[in-house]
């Protein structure tokens, strides 16, 4: 049953080549699934948000204390920390008003992060506070999470 | 010279596992390699602005169309417009000031992408304006660039 050394060579050549394309190609397909999944969270935040729960938008962000939140000049780190400082901006349901993202734009870093740029505005009686946010997804394994928010 | 089959296996085996060595592990060795390289980047550029040099403190951004850069509520897309656009805002020396950049963290995400967040300031004649900043790197073949960069 010996093979002969040109086969073996062969064998060992393509399972190489095999071996290669999970890490080197991302297909399209896997592209968008991923942008699905990560428009999928923050379709879920924006819905959380609009029923005025704090909480369940919180769960777009990666539970954690390296989670890094920058504001205009300031750093809040940690979930935790992030969740009190919402909710304390954000204290009545008038003042979180309606929130909408728009112009969302991902880029596919790698099969494990992204990166979603985009702008959000709130819709409330007496104005229509809004910016611009770059915010960093990684997939953990319950799923894909943001682990740092730039907002402005 | 035929091998028994179990030590064709052993062989094929072992290939596996170094193949997967290079995807899966990134050694705390090339981690620390690719801080010194970002913040390289990053001296580099505050060297070239403190020399008056806009054009040299740009070589640190992708040189690419999809470069995307958001101040505050603005998105500048393009490495021309965002050089265009520094230009405008810092068109004398004294406006340019003396660039300091402090407080950097660098989040080494792969092998090929890196988050540095940090603050900026400018020590000027007048006033000292200064804020925080969101830079995405990625490794090109011409080595480490900012391919988005959010400043508040």
């Amino acid at each position: 049953m010996s093979q002969p050394k040109s086969m073996r060579l062969l064998k060992l050549t393509l399972l190489i080549v095999l071996l290669s394309i999970p890490s080197l190609a991302q297909s399209r397909e896997q592209r968008s699934n991923i942008e699905k999944d990560v428009l999928a969270v923050m379709t879920r935040q924006s819905g959380a948000w609009n029923r005025g729960d704090i909480e369940g938008f919180m769960q777009g962000y990666w539970r954690s204390d390296k989670l890094t939140f920058v504001s205009g000049d300031n750093v809040t780190r940690g979930w935790q920390a992030t969740l009190d400082r919402y909710k304390k901006s954000y204290d009545s349901r008038a003042k979180m008003g309606t929130l909408t993202f728009s112009g969302l734009e991902v880029n596919v870093l790698s099969m494990k992060n992204a990166v979603v740029i985009g702008s959000w505005s709130l819709a409330r009686e007496k104005d229509n506070p809004h910016g611009k946010f770059t915010l960093i997804f990684q997939k953990m394994k319950d799923g894909w999470l943001i682990i740092h928010d730039h907002t402005s």
